[in-house]
């Protein structure tokens, strides 16, 4: 199937304009269709001999949210605590997440026994199946971003809390924790470019030429 | 900025037409400016603290390539002894790579060490790094798509062969080592599913509502 130029400038589109949001969400609900077609969409994720190992927990109870919340919180002063005397300040001014303001979470998870335990593919690379399901994450951002819906990665965020929360055992691994939501505007470019935490690498910086080679240029 | 009706069916087709290609690359070189528009979407993947770990090594020697595709026959048989009978018989007849057909192998690198010790976003889920290289990953095999250039995944292969070929140290990880081409076609299905090796999941199997859940279907 021919994918032809104006349906490639569309993807394109689609992948420059994805950012992660924080501080965007409405309350608008997701009609169901909407959200069915963005789960589709994640789950034609590639993955390691067909095994589609991500799950997909989607969060709309308030009080679900708030144990939710209060774990990032806790986390989130832990993290600060991590940085330099400067850069902690900055980043207790971040507003990282939009766990309480988007009307959906989706937590993506992995099954790694799914299938027993010989997979196509895993044999060699043990982590493809955790790769696989953040392969699906990716799809699910994309195809949500085409449908003009927001979505945020919560990563500061204790597993042990979304176990609690969501009722996840043990031996399924935790992938990401998503804030799904309509937004009043998506940023042009990452906050954190803007906010000059971060500078956008030089492509070219990135692309290597017959064998890995330390980077010249790591920021702007 | 608003994604349009058709610009939303057009990221939709091109997620439901990828195919991880093995068999069916042309030996057409990739133009200069599509490869870079494809690695300048690579690049815009999310990144945890916008670290953009990623680097992007391009194989296009054919005797580094020999050298990787020694690397993968020793793998693979390695890999075959794995399955039960039926299952490696089946195994052995399956072709699971394209890299000397491909006129393009694209090593996907981490550099974890990228930015300092303490990223933000980083400082509770370790392997948030490595997740962001595989958002790269698939940016890349979708826009690809939307050029309609194939992409195959070799993940049957000792990182160590990757370190040789491509002088890739060990303090950086190695993600994902794809091949990139043109296609005489893009089958319509997981070469997998239509061999009957293991079937599409129903989709309404990995959505839960609340909480997890041992899924009741995981095969059709």
């Amino acid at each position: 199937m021919k994918i032809t130029e104006n349906e490639r400038d569309a993807v394109y589109k689609t992948i420059f304009a994805r950012r992660d949001v924080r501080g965007e969400f409405s309350p608008e609900p997701i009609p169901e269709d909407v959200l069915h077609r963005v789960l589709t969409a994640a789950h034609h994720a590639p993955s390691v001999g067909f095994m589609q190992p991500w799950d997909f927990v989607l969060v709309d109870d308030l009080e679900t949210k708030k144990k939710i919340k209060t774990g990032f919180d806790s986390a989130n002063r832990e993290s600060a605590e991590q940085f330099n005397d400067d850069k902690a300040a900055q980043y207790r001014k971040l507003k990282l997440e939009g766990i309480l303001e988007a009307p959906l979470g989706i937590c993506v998870t992995c099954d790694r026994h799914r299938n027993g335990p010989t997979v196509l593919g895993r044999t060699i690379k043990a982590e493809m199946d955790l790769f696989s399901s953040v392969c699906a994450v990716q799809n699910l951002w994309l195809a949500a971003r085409a449908e003009n819906l927001g979505v945020g990665w919560v990563s500061i965020l204790h597993d042990s809390v979304l176990r609690d929360a969501l009722n996840i055992p043990e031996e399924i691994e935790i992938i990401a924790y998503l804030c799904v939501g309509y937004v009043s505007y998506f940023k042009d470019k990452p906050e954190l470019e803007t906010l000059g935490w971060q500078p956008r690498r030089d492509v070219n910086s990135a692309i290597h030429y017959g064998t890995w080679s330390r980077a010249v240029d790591t920021g702007a």
